[in-house]
C-alpha cells in the first residue's frame, strides 16, 4: 500500500519550471505517514503516459497526478487515464456551470475550449478546484487502485490537496500515524567525520537517523512514526540527546535554527552586542546578522572596509602593518576586529579579511585563505586562519567566511 | 536514442529538498537538443533502484543518475548499478589519493568511510569531481547503454556536467543542432507591462520569445535552433535589438549579466567609485557589489549603520533630524548617502534605510517602506521612496532594496 506521484508536463522535461509541486506532495505524504517510493515526470504524450500508468499501477495503490488538466490541446491527463482503463468520459454539467461562473466573476465569457475540463471518466468523483477552472478527480478504476488528479498550478493544487484530498485520505484511514522528525544541525565537522562518530545509530530503525550535508553545515535527521508529537518525542529525544552529547560544541541548533539566530539569542541573553569589520565578504556578515528580525537588539552595525584606505581611516588599522603583513593577515584581522569594537563601542568585534578569488592569490596566500578575528569584551582577540580550499568559488568562500565568523563567536559565547 | 534522468535520495521522497538538479539537467539536455522523456526519483533502496534501472534501460540509451555517491551507508547508487549489471567494483587508488589531498587542503584527516567513494564498476571511467570528494562515472555496461553518475550536491554536479559530461556528449555526436538563446534582462517594469509592449513578438516561432519573471527582475528569452552560434545570432539579434529599443532604460543586461556587474562596468569605464551606507539591508548592498570579482576597482566599502548611534557617529547624520523625521525618512537617507560619500571620499554614495519587517511599522510608515538615496559626484542627492508592499517578507524587501539601489545608480550613470 503506497503512493506514487506522477507529474505530467513537457515544460518539466524542458527544465522551464522547477517542480515544486512534487516536493510539496512528498512532504505532505511523509507527514501523513503514507509510504511513497517513486516520483515520475513524463511529457504531454499519451503513449508514454499510458506506459507510466501501466508501470505505476503495478507497484502503487494510489496514483497522484499533477498537470495536464487545463483547456488546451496538450492537456490530456484525464482522457489518457480514461483510455488506459477503457472507460468513457462523461461531461459533468456542474463543472461547466462552475467554470462559467468563474469567467463571469472576472468579467469574461467562457470560451468553448473550456468544456474539455468538464469531462471525467464514468464513475469518478469531482475533486473541486475552488481557485481555478480545471477540477481534478478521485477515481477507483480497480478495486486496489485509487487515482487522484490535480492541476499543475501550485496554488490551485495545494488548496485542493488541503481541502479535499487530505480529508479523503484521512477518511480512508491514513494519517493515523504521522512521521515526526527533529533535524539536528552541526558546524565545524564534515559529513564523514560526524557519520563516523554516530555510526552506531545509523542501524537504528526507530528512530531512523539519516545524514544530510550542504555548504557550511551538516545535518542529522532523527525521525519516527507516531500517533502524536508527544509520543514521537519520547522516541526521538533520547537519541537526539545522545547525538548532541557526542557532537559537543559542533552541534549548534535544531529544526529551523540558523547560526545567525542562535548567535543572536546568545548575545541577547547576555545583553551584549556586536559589530563587524568586513573586507572580502563586503557586507555579507552584516547581512547574515540582520536576516533575523529584531537583530537591532544586539547588532549595531559595522564597517565595510573593502579598500585598504578605509581600513586605515575608519578602523584605525596601522598603515605600516598593512604594507608589512598585507591586508590578508592575522595582524590586520586583529586590528580590524579591535578597531570596529572600539569605534562602535560594542561588546564584541568581528572581522573578516581574505582572498575570495578567483584573482588575488600570491605564492604563500592561496585563494580561500581567510583570517577571522573575534575581539572579546575583555579586549582579547582570537584569530582563526581558515583555508576554504582553492577549488571553491568566490560565493562559497564568502559564504563560508561569514558562517565561520558566526560559529566562532557562538563557541566563544558558549565557552566563557 | 534518448536520455532518462534518475535522481536517487530518500530526502527527495520525504520532500526535505527541492529537486533543482533535475531542472538543471533538463535545461541542459534541451539546449543540447538531446531527447529526454522521463524523470524518475527513487529512494536510497537497492531493490527499488534495481527495478528503476531495469525499466529505464529498456526505454532510454543514456541514464543520468544524481545522488547516492557519498561516503555514508545510505549512499548506494554505484554499488547497486554494478550489482544490476553483475560487475565487480574496483577500488581506484587515484580517487583515494584525490580525496586524501582534499581533506589535507582543509586541514582534516580522511576518515575510512571515504574509501567507499573510490569504488567504481570494472570497465567504468571516472567522471572527476573537482570541488567535492565523491566522483562520478561514465560507463557503458551494454553496447546500447551509457550510464553517467553525479553527486547530489548541486554545485559539484553542475561543474562536473559542464567540464566532463558536455564534452563527452558532444564527442558522441550530440549537440549538432543546439538551441541557442539570448536572455534579455529588465528592471523597473512588471511582466505583464513588458509583455503588453512586446506582445506582437510572442506569436513568432523563429526566434521564439518567452517571458520569465522572478523577484526584482523580468526576463525575455529569445531562442532558435541552429548549427552554430553565429547562425543563431543572425536570427536572434534583430529581435533582441527591437526589444531593447522598445524597453529603453528598463533593459539592463543580457545572458549572465547581473545588476551589480553592469553597474560595476559603468563605474569602471568612468573611473569613478562608490561607497554604501546601509541600515535595513545590514551589509547586503555591499555584499551585492562585492559578489563581482575585481569590484575593488570601484567599490571602496561603506558603513553598516543599523543602530541610530552609528548613523550619527560614523555618517554624521544629524541627531535632531533623526528624532524629528525618524530613521526611515528622506532626510536621513540623504544625510547617510552624503555622509558616506564624503567620509570615504568616493565619487558616489548610496544609502538605504527602510522597514524590512515583520515588526517596526507605524501608522504612516508601513513594512516595505524604503528610502534609497544616491549622492552624485556633483554633490546633488536623489532619493527614491519605494513601497515594496506589506505582504512581502523581510528577505524579499531587503533584496529588492539592494536591487533598486543598484538600478537607480545604473540609470544615473547612463543618464548623465
Amino acid at each position: 500500500m503506497s503512493v506514487e506521484i506522477i507529474c505530467v508536463g513537457t515544460e518539466l522535461l524542458l527544465g522551464d519550471i522547477l517542480n515544486s509541486n512534487v516536493q510539496f506532495l512528498a512532504k505532505q505524504l511523509a507527514s501523513l505517514g503514507i509510504p511513497h517510493y517513486y516520483q515520475t515526470v513524463v511529457g504531454d504524450n499519451p503513449t508514454r503516459l499510458q506506459e507510466i500508468i501501466k508501470i505505476a499501477s503495478q507497484r502503487a495503490s494510489i496514483l497522484l497526478f499533477t498537470g495536464g488538466l487545463g483547456p488546451t490541446p496538450d492537456d490530456l491527463t484525464t482522457e489518457t487515464i480514461a483510455q488506459f482503463f477503457q472507460t468513457p468520459l462523461i461531461e459533468k454539467p456542474e463543472i461547466i456551470e462552475d467554470i462559467r461562473q468563474k469567467f463571469a466573476q472576472r468579467g469574461r465569457i467562457m470560451t468553448d475550449n473550456n468544456r474539455k475540463q468538464a469531462l471525467i471518466p464514468q464513475g469518478a468523483d469531482i475533486l473541486p478546484n475552488p481557485s481555478g477552472t480545471a477540477p481534478g478527480m478521485i477515481w477507483q478504476p480497480l478495486s486496489n487502485l485509487t487515482i487522484m488528479t490535480f492541476p499543475g498550478v501550485p496554488s490551485e493544487m495545494k488548496r485542493m490537496w488541503a481541502e479535499t484530498a487530505v480529508p479523503y485520505l484521512k477518511s480512508q484511514g491514513w494519517g493515523q500515524e504521522v512521521i515526526y522528525s527533529r533535524m539536528l544541525r552541526f558546524r565545524g565537522i564534515g559529513e564523514s567525520g560526524l557519520a563516523a562518530k554516530v555510526n552506531h545509530l545509523f542501524a537504528s530503525t526507530n528512530p531512523m537517523v539519516a545524514p544530510y550535508a550542504s555548504l557550511g553545515e551538516v545535518r542529522l535527521r532523527v525521525s519516527t512514526k507516531a500517533a502524536s508529537e508527544a509520543e514521537a518525542m519520547t522516541i526521538i529525544e533520547p537519541v537526539a540527546q545522545e547525538i548532541k552529547k557526542i557532537a559537543g560544541l559542533d552541534y549548534f541548533g535544531q529544526d529551523d535554527d540558523t547560526l545567525a539566530e542562535v548567535v543572536g539569542k546568545l548575545l541577547r541573553d547576555r545583553q551584549e552586542n556586536v559589530s563587524v569589520a568586513e573586507s572580502c565578504t563586503g557586507g555579507g556578515l552584516g547581512a547574515m546578522f540582520t536576516t533575523i528580525a529584531g537583530s537591532s537588539d544586539y547588532f549595531l552595525g559595522g564597517v565595510i572596509a573593502y579598500d585598504n584606505q578605509i581600513k586605515i581611516a575608519l578602523l584605525g588599522v596601522n598603515a605600516e602593518d598593512l604594507k608589512k603583513y598585507g591586508a590578508v593577515s592575522e595582524v590586520i584581522a586583529q586590528q580590524m576586529a579591535l578597531g570596529v569594537k572600539q569605534r562602535l563601542g560594542t561588546s564584541w568585534g568581528l572581522s573578516i579579511t581574505g582572498i575570495a578569488g578567483p584573482g588575488g592569490a600570491t605564492d604563500n596566500k592561496p585563494v580561500g585563505l581567510v583570517y577571522i578575528s573575534i575581539a572579546s569584551p575583555d579586549g582579547n582577540v582570537k584569530t582563526i586562519e581558515s583555508r576554504f580550499g582553492e577549488t571553491r568559488d568566490r560565493d562559497s568562500i564568502r559564504f563560508l567566511s561569514g558562517c565561520t565568523a558566526l560559529d566562532e563567536l557562538r563557541r566563544k559565547l558558549l565557552n566563557r
